[in-house]
């Protein structure tokens, strides 16, 4: 604790999300004070065909 | 806001998921008076080897 | 399968998560196919002060 | 209902999901007295690219 | 890593909870060679009212 | 999108909630090159008696 889930569309590199990893968890210990080993992030790329917005999918847009 | 989340095995159109997200979205507005820009529809595929139900894989039963 | 999982503020009633339910689940028998029994539909109420979008809780706009 | 959803890394072979599906559905309906056919479990296999702990893709630990 | 969610029901005491994360534990050391330490077990209580199947809310059921 | 989903105890104030929001979503912006208002962040808040790691519940360890 804690977890942090992150959706986006694909298209982020490793280096992105490391870095997010690393800003993301700093943020969690300094605001929310816990440790870094208890805070796991979790990325998920969703394609945009998996994604509507306006009832329209994203793919479509 | 609203996220609808809709998991599914695999197998259906772009077409299909086209059509639930323009439905869904129509329902979210009229039902519970939400905006279509408002509402999100993320769909996910779940592989049937990753479903179980009655304690089987949905790809072994 | 499927599940459909939908996250909204508080306020609507049960009036309006019974028609969702039944709205939402005769679509997806309609066109993606699947049967009444098999779709499972829950409601997530996210109260504002735990959302934020443009960076501001929903709670503090 | 209920719902199970593990997360895990990839890895992990078809005939370990099943035992994993099998004990653990085994185990809802001991100890939290349900159906087996109530009992629904759904694997996600994440990559070690998409999962941080302590600020670090397990990736690049 | 691996993270395990349950969605259930209201009802379930703590000794059943507790029982619950024992023996998915030892199911998922023994199974999917993790280590307890590694293995984080979320339950979820999700109301009857917050629930459908087959179009119909669990509470008016 | 992106959607962030943060899952921690109870115990984090308004404040702490709000400054989250703020961190987070210019992260997200900096490094993922989103906007602010597409930027959704949802707090989930999980009592210690639904959390377990090492095979005990956090309520009882």
């Amino acid at each position: 604790m804690p977890i942090v889930r992150i959706e986006m569309w694909p298209g982020r590199t490793q280096a992105q999300k490391a870095e997010l990893a690393r800003v993301i968890t700093e943020a969690m210990v300094n605001i929310a004070h816990t440790t870094p080993e208890a805070t796991i992030i979790i990325f998920e790329d969703v394609p945009r065909e998996n994604w509507a917005q306006g009832g329209v999918l994203a793919s479509e847009q």
